[in-house]
């Protein structure tokens, strides 16, 4: 059992919360020391215990003993890498998500966040604090809040649909990133936004990598066997599903705009190479056959009739003229100037 | 329950169809008040409901409250960024589908066309008026439609039939563009034909992505297990069904197309370079040794015999030509000219 | 029910042929009114009425009433663009398939065939006459051949083989045709061609999209769960559903050598770019330092001893003579040569 | 029923082999009549008819005739480009395979092997001899081999494991090949390697074509439900049917590594280019100013102070020298040379 | 029975463990000689032989005999080129694995293992020593390790954890290979690098080869229907599985990196060639038109009056500079400078 994931210390930090449909039914607490309450029975019937930080052992394996926790589940919170999975172990379902999240300079963030729903309890383990459930506890301070009403289950739902919401941020932004890319490529390409739509790219591949197995879960627990959700609540997973299935065609079509970017990039980069070999071409055509004949008339040859002409001079102006005129109008012809 | 869609005001407005087989079964009102229609209880079989423009809450809450709509069902309705869909909810079915269109400037738009059918009642709800189900209400009014005979099940079809013929629409405009396009690249590639071409297939990725959940929405529909839909009407259900394949393979070929566009384009960039860089290898391997003799006997040293000879500056002028030739010989065997 | 298809007017002409197992059992009439014949009882065990041109919409109708089809079936048939398809309608089994073709210029074309199967009898409705089917007319005049034998299902199965094997044809013109290319791109690659490869790639496609249907039909029809074909029958239909696969890998084989064609001519390209480069810079890079000494020498400075040394012009000579040889002496060992 | 195949005629020859488990039930004839054969009572319980060239029409009918073969069977052993196929007919299983051979040209061939294997006897038709199945008629006239022991599928294992067999040693052709091309293209590309590319591509891709249904032959003989095979062949078969697994991964492999052989060919192309471009550059951009100033000072000004300084040429020299050196510098920096 | 492997001689070594739950219940012997083991009554639950070396025919076929396998199984084990499966022979489940490892330079080795399971007895055959399995040894002679209250089910788990765990350390390797391979060529593209992601191509499509099969290994296993593992174990199976699945990911995000430095490499190849295209152009424009003036005023005809004028010299020196920057100024303006 060892941790995976992010260096810094984040001191573990606890939250319980005890709730049930009637208005009096609250409690809450925060504490970091859980030795006193391996005996500790809720009073209401609804539990969420809510876990920040990943690096106090002890108390994670007195939950895991309290909660009876296979051991794997206990290693699987702790290896922050998992792919979003649900898995059912007898009388309680684990559920494993990500968290994702992008900073200012566009950098994608993600981090794990392991859910375990069992009869009456719902725990939730989050590397860090990051405030995504802050507006769940909110409502559940209410009363009248359907969570309190309809118990763990909706709870849980609440939970994995502030995560989905969070892909949406996400990929609204890079949607946006794209679209700017899309202007500043056709104003003037540049290696650096190949660089930028590669880094676009792998965000994007990372989030489908954690969305498809997300569908699987939702789609896993809206026809959940096991019955640890109401038929009512089905109907709200379903509309989570929806979602995913919607954010994962997004992916795609972003992904898409990515491809064209690039082939955007490459027939704009032709077109310049191109433009500048007509330059080149007619430029050099032009004046090749002019300067040759000036060098011509600038041989030292005793016997050159033309140079003791008096409208020698003149006339080969003229002809250089005529060239230029003719060829510049073979360019025009050609459709190359 | 919040409205996500078009920002500009559209006038929440209902119409009210009621009619049944009979000649004189058939009853139109339109208002936008629908209070004092909670106890309204309507007169023939059959009772459709359009609703044109979503700004309207209260209406459509009370119109959720009379025909007992989930609260979902009233979200995903505001929410018009759903990709289509059948749900069923106990006594009605909830379908959501996209009205897809093209502007004059080929820029797709499309909106949302939710649909709810129930034993004896159909419900429709759009962002704003667009004449499309227009034709639908003419033929209701005459009592030999078949919609007239066959109840709310046929009524759904007609309209889903309505929304898959628009896509026909679209497509043959993309079609059309894509062949204009085409002959343009042809005539004479440019960068901005392949913006247009990226766009077009940003369009066609849109559309795909409303034609795939459509096609499932039909076939779901057409398999029917909860008895909405008689067999007589499922037949015609098959027949869009068909359609929706047949428009998917239509946006394939068109994908297709315009990737055969792009690298139409690519390999004529890449064709005119070639041009250009031939002739310019061709005019420089020439020319350059001309003038290096012309420079050569334009030197001043004072021991240069050649240039006292009588005929020396026409041997030169012949060495020139000679050269000359022999170069254009040399290309012209390889085919360079 | 409108018809789509050939704008050009095909008189609507009827083929009626009745044949049972016996010598004496076959009977063939040609007729463009049926108006008589809606009380018409064939004499024969099988019937098989072929029509030709679909612009007769009485004569259609009337055939619709004789044979009690679904409007939906009318309908399809003269909508000519279906895609392959087979549907059962109670007591008939209803089929479209196309007919491809390819004129001598390489365009490929293809018209509806829609097949009526019933008990005892065989629809068959075209655009316009082919003769694809003349042969199976002319071995149903021959008392021993298998379809008077076995039956309509024989038929159907004789008519499909026979739509089948042109497609055979088709490819085969196409196989040519990219072989032909592949040999005139590797002797002098021009765009024309690549237009060209678009051309097949259009028309592989095109087929495609017809083939993958009718390897469906074929399935359906080879596992017929509504008893319409003898098991007999149904082991021919193996037979030509082996072909259509056969078919579908020849398209794609034929695609991807399209593909492999582009690929050659954009490397042939590139590779003439190269050639052309190395000979420009080649020569650029021998000339120019040559033609900067004639240059130098022939500057009119006063005092410029070089110029008066009785071997100067010759030692100038030399030197670019050794300069030459030496640049040529590096590209040769650089491979540029 | 008509012959397509090698037009070459290989005249027919049949070998007709009979033996049981005992060391004395062995024996082995051949013949090309088989008239009198239509009574024939074998003596042994397992016969093997092995036929090779397909032009004798009347032999292969008696052959039909005496084993009771479905005129279809008759007609796929001589259309022989059948893709690989297993079939049942009542008392025997028809299987086609193809035979797969590399000529020293690296030219890929392939043939037909039609085998049939019902209660007691084993017919195999080839095209022409091969000697593909000599070592397996050598095991057989030994009394201790296995296909002795276990009779009829046990020596259509051996048969269809000789024909698998002859894909590795093609494929190892194949995988030498594109080993040799990666060396010469990285060498010096030339566009003949790109031919041999497509080449070996289109090889691939047909044996690819065969390998896939020969996959399914294998598994539906591994899973074979009419009792055929015996459990103990049938572990045989799913060696064999791993062993095509294997080599459909290699197929891809090599598919593969043509593909990057292709993507190498081009950036080197590219490379070159940019090296050429690069030099052309760097040449172009040092002499340029310098012909310049000798030409300028090659003018014939009356008037031109600099011409008549007595250090005036060994100045111009030195700002040519500068010139150059400080351009030099330039590229250096730039890593352009 | 022949092996295909590493040529060198690796002596065969077998290590035999036996074990129980009980602390006393462990004994290991190693030896090459099985002769008099062929009666050996194993003293504990669980036998462990683990045979490194495959070259002593003879060892292989004793222990062939003494469990009983099936000559298929020992071909398979010699056949070191298998792809992971897994084979169901009666009493015994027959594994086969790969064994991946990367040497300092980069090249990916692999070997297979061969694990045989059965009721109470576990062989493993390895083609050489590799360590690999020395931590399981280690853990198993200390007797409160799992494996030894599990028993062998849970000895395979631990063996497969063990070679699934070594693509993750090989995938780590290629992805900072991969990262340096990025920035390497940021700096500056050369063909080598190309050569270099070729090369890291052909090590994850070999990966992907065999971790796709080796998934379908873990998903047999996890599903046992034939009982050799524990409902216990196969949670810890599950979670192998979970690895494997997040091995083919991370596998597939590698290959789409490696596409992604080939069109980062392609687009920075023509991003060199366009500036150095510039350049070149923006050098010949600007000088040829000068030299040409240069060369007019060299020209030795009679009659040319500028050449007396007292300033023509210097009108002719400032019509240069006024033509260059006129020139500059057009290319600064289009953005070329």
């Amino acid at each position: 059992m060892q941790y995976v994931g992010h260096k810094a210390a984040n001191p573990t930090l606890a939250t319980l919360i005890e709730f049930g449909p009637e208005n009096a039914d609250f409690l809450e607490t925060t504490f970091d020391d859980l030795e006193s309450g391996r005996e500790y029975q809720p009073k209401y019937p609804t539990l969420w215990l809510n876990v920040h930080g990943l690096e106090n052992h002890k108390l994670l394996k007195l939950i895991g003993l309290r909660f009876k926790l296979h051991p794997l589940v206990l290693e699987d919170i702790l290896n922050t890498q998992q792919r979003p999975k649900v898995e059912q172990y007898g009388e309680y379902l684990f559920i494993t998500a990500r968290l994702v999240s992008m900073d200012e300079d566009g950098q994608l963030g993600s981090e794990q966040v392991s859910i375990i729903v069992g009869r009456g309890f719902v725990l939730t383990f989050q590397e860090k604090p990051t405030g995504t459930f802050a507006s769940i506890r909110e409502t559940l301070r209410t009363s009248e809040s359907q969570i309190r009403k309809l118990g763990p289950d909706y709870l849980v739902y609440s939970l994995l649909d502030k995560l989905v919401d969070r892909y949406f941020l996400v990929l609204e932004q890079l949607g946006e990133r794209s679209e700017n890319l899309d202007e500043a490529i056709n104003a003037s390409p540049s290696p650096e936004q190949m660089t930028e739509v590669q880094d676009m790219r792998r965000s994007l591949q990372y989030i489908k990598r954690s969305l498809w197995p997300m569908r699987e879960v939702l789609n896993t627990l809206q026809r959940d066997e096991a019955d640890f959700f109401h038929s009512e609540t089905q109907l709200y997973l379903r509309d989570v599903y929806d979602h995913t299935v919607q954010l994962i065609e997004t992916v795609e079509s972003l992904r898409e705009m990515a491809g064209g970017l690039q082939e955007m990039y490459l027939s704009l980069q032709s077109q310049r190479l191109n433009e500048q070999m007509r330059m080149l071409t007619v430029i050099t055509t032009i004046f090749m056959p002019l300067t040759l004949i000036a060098g011509i008339y600038g041989m030292n040859f005793d016997n050159m009739p033309e140079l003791h002409w008096a409208g020698g001079y003149y006339a080969v102006l003229g002809l250089m003229g005529a060239i230029a005129m003719l060829l510049s109008l073979f360019f025009w012809l050609r459709r190359w100037v």
